[in-house]
């Protein structure tokens, strides 16, 4: 090569790689052959894109868009047929060459379309990762991010962190959890209360101070050795306002503008009030949650595709069994339906929980796909899983009653369950005492007997429950101190703490009474198929005594709960319908054989889990 | 004639008489030509009936049905095509001539089978008979009833009956009542608490207290002289003890009989409870109500069809506007659909609204005809009408509310409104805010304010309004002091009353502007077409303000109820959905002129019915 030729493909090559820089972001930062959509939109983020055509050999680009925002090319791809492959994006100018930039079409895993997701044979773990365990300390702070930690701080960060996590999957696992669903754990980079996470700042970004997006994917291979699911926290309905688009937005309706700050009213029944009024409707649905979180406008189509793409690009990526969805009801019905939906027909064994914090159950039935509630305004979400919140609602209230009365004591749970014919998939609804968001249940009750009475409902009734970290070692926390309280670090995630509650040995003795009655219920439900998905029975609650049947051709289950304070019999030929000709049972609780005769003592404040023989 | 032929026909005569006389009822006792339903089954009632064979001339018997009991005879006729007319029922033995029974086919009043029931143009006035006015003192006490006139008794008779009603029909009618629903006035033979008449002792007889079937006639062609409605309480769901039949069922299972005595548990969700143990709701339906209540079985086909002529037989009998159906969720579900829609099968414009005592929309919306909730368990009641029991709750609550908060105060009362859309048919829906069994509204409230509040509401929401008797002159009454001082007799309905309110100059002044302000809305009512059946726009509630609008083309009402007690200034401009451009409204309270500027202004405790100029 003679030495000009050298030098001009030297400076060539060099004004190539300024140009390139250019472009800020690609995102989806990469992609996969053969998903059942094939077309990918690609959002390039790069001063004055939009005045760039791409170009690339072998796969067609169906359409590129342009926005009012010159910073901004959404490129659709044609990926049908294509094998996993490395390629060029060239983007050019008048025809001209000015720079390319690689993209990848990675191999999926075999079998992830049909990846199943959580389901009623699992019982979810809820953790807030930053006060869970500090398992890496050289991320507690991290130059990308704004909040540093302060440990002394309720509202601050804290440390915890995935490799937390990961260093006590073991208690996890022997607490009889089989899913994890934690909290958000994409970067949120406000200067304060940023641990909270919901007011995310990037969407394909693992926040530094909780690891690496590696990190979060080794968490999720290594719940998979175990045989364990990981839930992802995903929030739709809004992002941060310091997410990095916020300072130039594509599209000025990317999210709901308001002269001034619109705020939602909270007014959730707006979405489905035939009487609501427009302005109530529209402030429900767009008005921002709060100042921090600018409110994602879902029916604008480009907004919409690149938070599918985002939500597809985590499963693949991260192998995810589930996702729990943030603040479901307060989206755009429509587009949070074609969010939905766009997964599900992606990943049609998956599963995604709503959360639905309403207090009327045909309200949140609503929401559950094909809800015939919901067709009554040709509605249909395609939401797999919504929340039991009025059984949260009764289980806040139940076990206070010192006298039980025609709708006080345990007919409230009763209760709960005589609308189960309002949801459409009725073993597919998260069932709780408490999360990251309410009173912690042993606030509510300062006591391991009620705690007993709700462990074993949330581990015998319908649906899939959920555990909020913390409750099986009896931990409290008021959230009228601030929801700071109700999410307290959990005793020896912190290389300092003197008490460490993830050993047996390190426990108290209650906080072992606690442990023990949960891992005992939890682990027993692991293979208690009546209780996956058999039918129920239940039996008006009498002294406040209730009794209920798990029942399917293998296994009958009869579950007593006494939330009465005296000794209790039963006469056991009213349950006869379901108790057939049984002589004896299994206790589970006490692991002890009961015979049964014609009547059946429950001690005050107690309960059975029966395993009829 | 011959002596002897004389002596012979005379003695045959005595004997017919005699055997004509083993027949003690034939019900119904007549019936009518051009019924869409032409099969009419009679129930033939005597000793040993059941060993003749019926005969008729004329009409074809399609078939003689023979129960356990000799005593009763159903006989099945084909009115198809026969013309009014008597003719006789001949009964023979052995194919011998015993005796035979007149019977008549009457003429129809033209259009009956096209009568046009209640609907949400009425405002419904409820009374209790007993307790209204004592029109005809002959009739206090009677032979044929055990129960004496007693007023110094809370639960005893006092001598209210029919002509007490119709002496007052222009005192109903200046409040703005266009139909009257009283409690039932069949036949109560029970030694005590006769005067409630829910157990009933014969269903084809007014109660000789009350007055005669002519009598209750006579009532109904008085409102319709004056273009107003008579509502018939009818008890589908058990008779009383006292009950003619009861000492000679037809059948062992005409009603629900049980080893020793089985009472309902009242938990009517066992209805729809998918997961209702059997036994639980085998008692609800099949239980009695108290003991003095024998459960009527509808799902015996005689009884089935005995009451359903019954009810046709009072409409066709006494010109019915329609049906107020007492414990309707607690009968037999698909018997008493069978009832309504063979009812609403003869009558379709007919109405029928039945007491579905639940707390929760889903449940009660079930039982309006074609619910979409129903139709999940493949449930249909044909019930027309349903009872806004949830309003009820929060109009019993919502005015207490000092602070108002997330779920307490106006709040209560629009949310009972978001979930208007599982109702099939929302405007025929009843609307009250106290019935004969409830607390009384001016015992919860004891402030004229307060009962303006609940009468704005009333008299402008969607549904049907019903007033209870007395409310309207500021009645109280104490449930707890037992259900007869809610059910208070109306002062001026007896001769010996010194206070009579049934006329401007002899209520107090209090009772004056309970009077007035009741007379002034529902009077301003009758001819608002918005409110009958026009569209709702409801606005969330701000400082314990609550803003609706009903509209239809030709007319829109602003609706504006301040809970708060103080003066609350309103930003019209968040109405403008509704408003439009509209500079003034005639208020309908105060009879004045508002204009309606940038901003409204409004008094605690007070409320503006707007109909927009």
């Amino acid at each position: 090569m003679k030495k000009s030729t050298f030098l001009i493909t030297a400076i060539f090559a060099l004004i190539l790689q300024s140009v390139n820089a250019q472009i800020e972001r690609i995102e989806p930062p990469f992609w996969w052959s053969g998903m059942q959509h094939s077309e990918l939109e690609l959002m390039v983020y790069g001063e004055n894109i939009a005045e760039l055509s791409p170009k690339i050999d072998g796969i067609e680009i169906l359409e590129v868009k342009k926005t009012e925002n010159p910073n901004y090319l959404f490129i659709t791809l044609d990926t049908q047929g294509q094998e996993p492959q490395k390629f060029k994006i060239v983007f050019e100018k008048n025809g001209k060459r000015k720079f390319s930039k690689n993209y990848e079409l990675k191999e999926r895993r075999p079998e992830s379309a049909q990846r199943k997701g959580f389901d009623s044979s699992d019982m979810i773990y809820l953790i807030m990762p930053d006060r869970f365990a500090n398992g890496d300390t050289s991320n507690d702070n991290h130059k990308d991010v704004v909040e540093k930690v302060n440990r002394d701080h309720q509202g601050g960060r804290h440390g915890g962190d995935i490799q937390g996590i990961i260093d006590y999957l073991d208690y996890i696992e022997s607490l009889g959890a089989t899913a994890i669903w934690s909290t958000p754990m994409n970067e949120d980079n406000d200067s304060t209360y940023s641990y909270h996470t919901y007011a995310q700042s990037d969407v394909y970004k693992i926040d530094p101070r909780y690891g690496t997006n590696e990190d979060y994917k080794r968490l999720s291979q290594e719940l998979h050795k175990r045989s364990m699911k990981l839930i992802m926290d995903y929030v739709v309905n809004h992002w941060g306002i310091t997410h990095w688009m916020m300072d130039d937005l594509p599209t000025y309706d990317w999210i709901h503008q308001f002269p001034g700050y619109g705020q939602t009213n909270y007014r959730m029944s707006t979405q489905m009030d035939p009487n609501a009024s427009e302005i109530d409707a529209y402030y429900c649905m767009d008005g921002w949650f709060v100042s921090t979180m600018p409110d994602l406008n879902q029916k604008n189509p480009l907004a919409l595709n690149y938070l599918i793409q985002n939500a597809i690009w985590w499963i693949e990526y991260a192998d995810l069994d589930g996702f729990r969805v943030d603040t479901y009801s307060y989206n755009d019905k429509q587009g949070v339906a074609k969010w939905t939906k766009s997964i599900m027909d992606e990943y049609p064994n998956f599963n995604i929980v709503g959360e639905v914090w309403m207090h009327d159950q045909a309200q949140i039935a609503y929401w559950q796909k094909d809800s015939k509630i919901a067709a009554i305004q040709d509605y249909n979400s395609h939401l797999p899983s919504v929340m039991d919140f009025t059984l949260h609602d009764a289980l806040s209230a139940t076990f206070q009653v010192e006298e039980p009365s025609w709708d006080k004591g345990m007919i409230q749970v009763y209760e709960n369950f005589v609308n189960d014919f309002l949801y459409p998939d009725i073993d597919n609804i998260l069932v709780f005492a408490e999360n990251h968001d309410t009173q912690r249940i042993n606030q509510i009750y300062n006591s391991i007997e009620d705690y007993k009475l709700i462990m074993t409902l949330l581990g015998t009734i319908r649906g899939i429950p959920q555990l909020y970290y913390g409750s099986e070692i009896g931990m409290k926390g008021d959230k009228a101190k601030g929801d700071g309280d109700i999410r307290r670090d959990f005793p020896g995630g912190w290389e300092t703490d003197t008490h460490n509650a993830f050993f047996a040995q390190g426990r108290t003795a209650t906080e072992n009474a606690y442990f023990d009655v949960t891992s005992k219920i939890f682990n027993w439900r692991k293979t208690a198929t009546a209780i996956h998905n058999g039918k129920t029975t239940q039996y008006i609650p009498e002294n406040d005594v209730y009794v209920y049947f798990r029942y399917n051709d293998n296994q009958t289950v009869m579950v007593v709960i006494n939330n009465s304070k005296e000794e209790q019999t039963l006469e056991l030929g009213r349950f006869k319908e379901n108790l057939q000709d049984a002589k004896s049972a299994k206790e589970i609780l006490s692991s002890s054989e009961i015979s049964l005769g014609e009547t059946l003592n429950i001690a005050g404040k107690a309960s059975y889990i029966l395993e009829i023989l």
